[in-house]
């Protein structure tokens, strides 16, 4: 299996498939072993094409089949955190044959749905809520005096959150019948960082231990058939699948067990028979290996965390385009720090994700990975603010409603300079709706002393970076979208740009078009095409979400029949509202069509697909538009 | 002291008083204790008046006086974690002569501000955000090579918050220069839950520990003139005020010193003399008593935790009014869940302010509180609401803040039917800008597959949990202010209500007026002034935030020349703003007028000073209805 990568010429047919548990209990135990060689194979050369979460459900091949050997969903409960490793149990839950269409538009979801499998009892993207949600599950299981069973899985990631242990604290006082499996690969989405990721690892490969407590005994004599003074002696020569006491869990009132090899089907099949039968919550630290059966995403668990499509022989991926904002991010944060040095970045585990690895290269001692701690981060650069720093805190925008409480009572309240650098805002495409940023500007707008921005190109960006480095008077906050922009050049010098006003590419009297951020270009396609009807349409690239550039509003709201907004953003306390609002406050009754996502969570897919199905388009933009304007001139529509 | 509740006839004059660190810094350390006894008799007298955080300041009087001795603000800066323990604070930096003011329009704030003095580096309202906006300033003052102290101050209670332990986290790596002191009086607002609680308890009265770490015994020595041996046989006879090496805090890097006797000022100053000194993270764990010093507070800490005026001889406080929104929740829901075993409760260390207490009454085996954790509290209702419970979700709207990833991330994107019972919406008077709740329309609204309420009485409110105890569709959440509402009798038998229907109390055809909640009284007053006048107004009680009545403002948009709304919530964003909303987007172009607060942060003060000041008004309403109607008929006026 390890040189699995190599594609032996073995037909697929000689190794066993299954693809639900009742057959999956039926297996031999000798071929488990099989079945998870015909997962990776089977992952590895879907996911080559699809993209996805490769690293992490290689790690996880052998804890899904054993967890479905021994229990029985959707009657027990498997909880996966993040739940970006739960393609395996996917193929194991009836869509072994759908794999391949994971994080397509209609086709499987990239993480766990409720609304996709009944087998699927909690989906998440969002790190650290597993161990709360599980416990909930087995709060209720008791109190409706069921049996079922409850096992949560988390990584060690989940560990740097602070959900994970508000839950912890909370377990003993819950139920006495919990199961946590601590997936220990030491690797989050980056390297983990902080004092937790030390313990566990220090757990790993300590041989200071000098006695097992009397459950881990029997579970052992049970499971190896060894006696608890062997197991001492292996403990002493550094072996690692033993069972000794750990005290951080045992603090909060859990028998711990392992840590154990993750990748040992006959030993994780007896252990979660051996643990379903305890009485009291348990945690089973296991260590997998993150990419286990190809080399590639062994040798780079970065990359291979989740990643578009690749070459299966050597996990090549294609070069990319134009760099992305969160590639200039990084560049120009850097660039800016090295004449300034008052200016430092947090990043909440993503120094990849935002770019931010671009500016450790260039100021590495002043430069913050908290781990998945999004509160945190934004307290923590708080702290900095005060001492007069300029923190840029660098978070995705569905991971900053983490820190939403931190916006309002700590970052606006005090009116701290925070700079808030929101990437993956808008429709984060084949993700799906756990990492959309479609609800900021509703959660961001109505709090006090927050100025906010967007960027129409990559240059206007670098402007803006520049413009927050400079500016101390308060909150200041930007959304930019994943992915590329429109490829501007970046001008030598950056410019400041003027809080609260907006640039008028054109002036009109038929309709005005505010294109905000990244939808700027959609609203100059709209205005090419309008033209060419023969009306006379004004553009603007509004820049700022707070302050509203209300005079430029007015003008237009007073000239225009009809005002247009485009933003990637649901319409509900979106941008456009905030236009909505403004007019009828200024007394002016001029009508606004607005172009956004409406009112439900967005599915995953291609963002063109999705833009097209839910309304993002110029084609529809004309339309609307057309409700408030004289008919097109004949010659024009011939054109 | 223990008697001083009786309040002796001694002079204050003969007690010292200092209301600067300086002056603190050359007072002799045996007129410390008396200057304790000096503010102890000031909170008590002063507090008796305004009300305000009583039992909290008593037992940090010791801690704040060793502080300033030892170190200097606002160079060193002083971290309290939610920061109602910090009246002792501003009396020792200059603000003494003003302490009579607290909690008062104009007045001294309950809580720290950084606007308030500069002694006051971080303000707070919400817990568990002190370790790490401290942590900041540490590694703040690390990049810029300062040398000034850090201290957090943290009670045991914050230890159930996430954001510490993603604090805790990082503050090895972060920094070698760090004190986080641990007010451990094993009481947050209520009574504390949870492993952490009982690991500090044991803490507290552990005698097992057979050995000191040598940085302990090297202090001890200092401090106390000990030698380790002696302190090993302290330890052994149950003595508390020893130092030993304390597992869960050297997991997470730092050094741990404690319990000591958190009211033993030369000890304290000692120590912290020692502490300030020492070159890695530190933590000195101390025990002190709420209420320390007044027999009432240390008799009932939970009433003492934070109250109204009270009798200084007894600690009575006036019999209260009609039942506040709070306690027919508690009753009610509790009438319900004896009746339907499927509904269960949850809060996160609110069952007094949110009224659970009642439920708990009745239902004890289906109330959880798990500890200030609204993160998990939410993400635990989640995991009730899928294996078919109906969990009531009780947490203060401010607070909730904190779980708003779970609101669109777990209930949203799951459609979890959730019900979410959002306390204290609207503003909080006395508490100011942490506590109103303000904003969570404009955090809810936009969240898709949410239903979102207010009721404009108590008899509707009751009516409305009812509905939600009937509704299994999604999330639903209902909003409620603070105190008790026009005391609207109760019906026998409580009415399922229509989702997303308004009701009309009375048509007409000049404007009309959509009072929100509470605000539905002043909607009505307006009324009557309007008509007064001769207008036709029509009266809407809106009920739904979300689902809008859509059909009910298009016809009045249609029939009157102005819409008016009324709410408890900033305008940005809220409901009057989706009122335009929604007319823009039906092609109505009527004007709407609205009244609600504006966007800034509202400071503290009685509830009616503050809306008059910001135009919450009656005669604010009339002024804005009469821009847009004719001239009010002369008779009316002179009527």
């Amino acid at each position: 299996m390890e040189n699995y990568f190599e594609f032996p010429e073995i037909p697929t047919e000689e190794l066993p498939k299954v693809d639900n548990a009742a057959d999956l209990k039926k297996l031999p135990m000798e071929d488990l072993p099989k079945l998870a060689e015909n997962i990776r194979r089977t992952l590895i050369s879907s996911l080559a094409k699809t993209g996805g979460h490769l690293g992490p459900n290689l790690g996880v091949v052998e804890l899904s089949i054993a967890l479905h050997r021994i229990f029985n969903t959707p009657d027990d409960k498997f909880v996966f955190d993040v739940s970006h490793q739960g393609y395996v149990h996917k193929m194991l839950t009836g869509r072994w044959d759908e794999i391949h269409t994971i994080r397509q538009y209609e086709g499987l979801n990239g993480f766990l749905l409720r609304s996709e499998s009944e087998h699927d009892c909690y989906g998440a993207g969002h790190a650290g809520t597993a161990v709360s949600a599980a416990l909930g599950m087995a709060s209720a299981r008791d109190v409706l005096g069921k049996k079922d069973h409850v096992v949560a899985v988390a990584g060690d990631a989940a560990f740097t959150c602070g959900p994970t242990f508000e839950a912890l604290n909370n377990i003993a006082a819950t139920t006495k019948k919990f199961i946590l499996v601590l997936n220990d690969n030491e690797w989050s989405i980056d390297r983990n960082v902080g004092a937790i990721a030390k313990y566990f690892h220090a757990l790993q490969t300590s041989s200071t231990y000098s006695h097992i407590h009397d459950k881990a005994a029997e579970f052992v004599e049970l499971v190896a058939g060894k006696t608890g003074r062997d197991l001492v002696h292996k403990v002493e020569r550094g072996a690692k699948n033993l069972l000794f006491p750990n005290v951080l869990f045992e603090k909060f009132g859990m028998h711990y067990y392992g840590p154990i090899d993750g990748h040992d089907l006959d030993l994780l099949v007896k252990t979660f028979d051996f643990l379903k039968d305890q009485e009291e919550p348990v945690v089973l630290h296991i260590i997998t290996e993150k990419g286990r059966g190809y080399e590639p995403a062994k040798a780079n668990p970065m990359k291979f965390h989740g990643l578009g499509p690749y070459k299966t022989e050597t996990g090549e991926t294609p070069a990319s385009g134009s760099p992305t904002f969160s590639q200039l991010y990084g560049e120009y944060l850097g660039k800016f720090a090295k004449e300034d040095e008052m200016i430092v970045a947090v990043t909440a585990a993503m120094p990849n994700g935002t770019g931010l690895t671009g500016f450790q290269a260039q100021v590495p001692e002043r430069y913050y990975d908290v781990g998945i701690a999004e509160e945190h981060a934004a307290l923590f650069a708080c702290g900095q603010a005060v001492q007069g720093l300029k923190p840029f805190l660098t978070i995705y925008s569905t991971f900053f409603q983490r820190a939403y409480d931190m916006a309002v009572h700590d970052i606006g309240i005090q009116n701290l300079p925070v700079r808030l650098c929101m990437d993956r805002a808008g429709l984060s495409g084949d993700d799906g709706p756990t990492h959309h940023g479609l609800f900021d500007i509703g959660y961001m707008r109505h709090i006090p002393n927050w100025v906010f921005m967007q960027p129409k190109d990559e240059d206007e960006f670098v402007d803006m970076l520049w413009t927050m480095a400079n500016y101390d008077e308060g909150p200041i906050a930007v959304r930019y979208p994943r992915g590329a922009g429109t490829g501007a050049t970046i001008k030598e010098t950056p410019q400041l740009l003027e809080i609260g006003k907006a640039e008028v590419l054109e002036d009109g009297t038929d309709i005005a078009l505010f294109g905000l951020g990244h939808l700027f270009e959609m609203a100059e396609a709209t205005k090419t095409e309008l033209e060419k009807m023969g009306f006379s349409v004004a553009l603007i690239n509004p820049r700022w979400i707070k302050p509203l550039d209300g005079a430029c509003i007015e003008k237009f709201g007073r000239q225009c029949k009809v005002v247009m907004s485009f933003e990637d953003h649901v319409l509900h306390n979106g941008f456009g509202a905030a236009i909505i609002e403004h007019l009828n406050d200024a007394g002016i009754q001029t009508p606004v069509e607005r172009i956004g996502w409406p009112d439900q969570f967005v599915e995953h897919g291609k963002v063109d697909i999705l833009r097209e199905k839910h309304g993002i388009s110029v084609k529809h933009a004309i339309a609307k538009a057309l409700k408030h304007l004289p008919a097109p001139k004949e010659e024009a529509i011939a054109s």
